[in-house]
């Protein structure tokens, strides 16, 4: 059967762990292609263009939205984040998996989308107190984010049973089995295109 | 989060390498049980009860039937096929991977009983000619019983989209490595209900 790319969506709490499982399990998984997104909101100090986000003007945005260029998208507190279509396209082409850290909704919408070459994960830390303590040890972010990221978690972790996986990161070790395991798995996805082609050929 | 067993099921013509994979296999899958059918048919030469079927009467069948023993059953020619449901949850419990070798029918009757803890697999041969071959090659079947299997995988190909993944056995090593992957994956699966008391304990 024609191998294409797939799709790996990441989701859960800001300090699950999830760039730190990723780098760790990076030469065990093959090529792939992380997704970064883009976004109308201001670079934040140290942050650089097309390495944290591709930062573009509101109206180049919503220019592609209606020439719908983008994936997935959302409007939070006044600013848009997006993920376009097109180098998630190439990456497939090349036969990459790419791999999305996006939210419960962005995922909700990349499956609408792309149901068939898609899985995806939710990676946590074991409880809420536990993701409390990281995100304080961090030192990085001001009380009112940290609050913000709780209370995000707290409605995120609800949304876990619409996941293929649950990655529990207890243990670095572990998670990054466990990560590895499914980055595997997710490339064995096939189109619904290609299946079909292959059942035609198959029979003839 | 509480981890108990979870359920592969297999399915692809006689002929497509099942058996032949799962032995390859079975040293890196970890602890699995390989499910054993009950049927009313008689069993053939070389057939022992407990390793190929196990083997009941008809009355014995439909009483269980009617207990509602069976995850799944069907009818073929006048004789009854079907999983029996007390091996199964006991393997479950002992937090075993199940591993199933059933036909399309049976995949979707799993599903719908246990749809969160399943994994699914369609194995074949790389097209329907060289499953022909391989049938001929065999020299153990009768030709009626080769047309048979030809017709069965003729129909059942076209589900392929039902299944999480497809397998093609075109090479032994490649087909093992993934049905590795896909078996290490299928252990990871979740219960619906053990994910709501996670998300319970979660927030607690």
């Amino acid at each position: 059967m024609q191998k294409r790319g797939a799709i790996l969506v990441l989701s859960g709490p800001s300090g699950a762990g999830k760039s730190t499982i990723i780098n760790a399990a990076s030469e065990e998984i093959g090529d792939y292609y992380f997704s970064i997104s883009t976004t109308t909101r201001n670079p934040r100090v140290g942050e650089k263009n097309g390495v944290d986000y591709f930062f573009v003007t509101k109206e180049d945005f919503e220019e592609d939205i209606k020439a719908g260029n983008f994936l997935e998208y959302a409007e939070v507190h006044g600013n848009y984040y997006g993920t376009s279509l097109k180098p998630v396209r190439e990456a497939l082409v090349e036969g990459k998996l790419v791999i999305f850290d996006i939210d419960v909704q962005g995922h909700r919408l990349v499956r609408a989308k792309m149901n068939d070459i898609t899985t995806s994960a939710f990676i946590t830390p074991p409880t809420l107190i536990e993701l409390e303590k990281r995100l304080r040890a961090r030192c990085t972010d001001d009380e009112s984010v940290i609050i913000n990221r709780i209370e995000n978690a707290k409605s995120e972790i609800r949304a876990v049973g619409e996941y293929d996986f649950t990655i529990i990161n207890d243990n670095i070790e572990d998670a990054t089995r466990k990560f590895i395991i499914v980055a595997k798995a997710a490339r064995l996805k096939q189109s619904r295109e290609d299946e079909d082609k292959f059942i035609t050929e198959w029979l003839a």
